[in-house]
């Protein structure tokens, strides 16, 4: 796979053009990017190994119950072979506990349950600080139409409800997580599909295994250490070639 | 009306109960209030007067086109009756040109016309700084439901097009403006009504009048001056009794 074609570099993945149209390499490194939902900006040794088999593992699962993602199938330790998409300058999150920008927003307690599941749009752009929007901004400047709009709070909710799911199984609670959508065309239907990757850089995972303290009470649950690892090893999905996946080599 | 029992005071008015169930009395002070529209915070001398003056044109004009508010009538220089709501605790802002938290937060020139107005919700609590909220957490704290948010959009637009009319008979543009709005029930009926108050405080405005440079180019709009008496005077609402209306004296 020498002198592909790079179509797009960025804090956690590299983009080349794909073996055939209409598909594209993913490739994760192992810089850790800096999210709405967690900011955090270090590099973490073989992070990106266990990012693309989690994203792997997410995406497969979500195709297999008929929600539609990019991911076709794994490639190599750090490559993933997906579907080319038009992306939907947006962030989509779906938040089920308050934690981070919503906590300092409005004033709610990190850890407080939300009266359900909500899903907000935050628009694409580093510079601003990829600010909130509502639907009236994501309309009036075009970056998608109310059809979009109802397609992806229905995918995000779904995504949701199959994340958590997998979450509970292994004792982890999903505060919330962020999806990238995109657009493909099947002939002349167009459909939204997610897109980017699902990964512990994408999500607030809290562990609910520690939430017994020694004398007996309930411990507010924290947040998952070592979290790539660690998730990847309650999933069973840490790769037999990765001896030491993820010791910690923090760069700033 | 002595010993009146005050209700509520906050930065701009007071407000007392009324002559008879269902009613309030508007008290309106010269501190200029401090909204998201324009966070000025002076005082200027005879500005309640003026307020009062203007909010009874703006309220009795949309009363007259059966945009339903709270302004009853107007009882003295700095009071006016109103019906008593229970107001829902968003400032409902709209906005036809960019300016002010929408062009820092998106990145988008002051001035810059926007495709279509645009009606953003802001949850009304000082300490937090007024935030933007979008539909999904007005709909899951349960600050409104659906039906309230599709009437409050209908409501505003229409007082959009109304203040949009009425500035451009006078030369003037209006950049963007702030409601609020409150729920009152008729029998089983419940109707949401414009409330607090509209006017220079609650409206962003820009002088048209201004646009031609003393070289015969085009200027930019700019803030209309001295707003209040200005507009007042265009309008032909400045009451007789004050003789001079708006002498600034900036206290802070």
């Amino acid at each position: 796979m020498a002198r592909r074609k790079k179509v797009y570099e960025g804090k956690a993945k590299i983009l080349f053009e794909g073996p055939e149209p209409g598909t594209l390499v993913q490739y994760f490194k192992d810089d850790e990017q800096a999210t709405t939902v967690s900011p955090i900006s270090a590099a973490v040794e073989g992070k990106g190994v266990l990012n693309n088999r989690l994203s792997e593992f997410f995406m497969s699962g979500l195709n297999a119950i008929g929600v539609p993602t990019h991911f076709i199938r794994r490639l190599n330790m750090r490559e993933q072979l997906v579907r080319m998409a038009e992306i939907i300058p947006l962030e989509v999150v779906v938040r089920n506990f308050a934690a981070g920008d919503i906590s300092q927003r409005l004033g709610i307690p990190e850890g407080t349950p939300l009266p359900r599941p909500i899903v907000e749009y935050y628009f694409k752009d580093d510079k601003l600080g990829t600010p909130l929007v509502a639907e009236e901004h994501i309309i009036a400047f075009g970056w998608a139409n109310q059809q979009d709009l109802d397609d992806m709070i229905a995918l995000a909710l779904r995504v949701n409800d199959f994340l958590s799911g997998v979450m509970l199984g292994v004792g982890v609670r999903l505060a919330d997580f962020r999806i990238e959508v995109g657009r493909v065309w099947e002939g002349d239907f167009m459909r939204l599909i997610v897109a980017d990757e699902i990964s512990p850089d994408s999500m607030r995972l809290w562990d609910m295994r520690l939430t017994e303290r020694a004398d007996g009470t309930q411990a507010d649950p924290g947040p998952l250490t070592d979290v790539h690892t660690e998730l990847a090893r309650r999933l069973g999905v840490l790769p037999s070639n990765v001896t030491h996946p993820a010791k910690p080599s923090l760069i700033n």
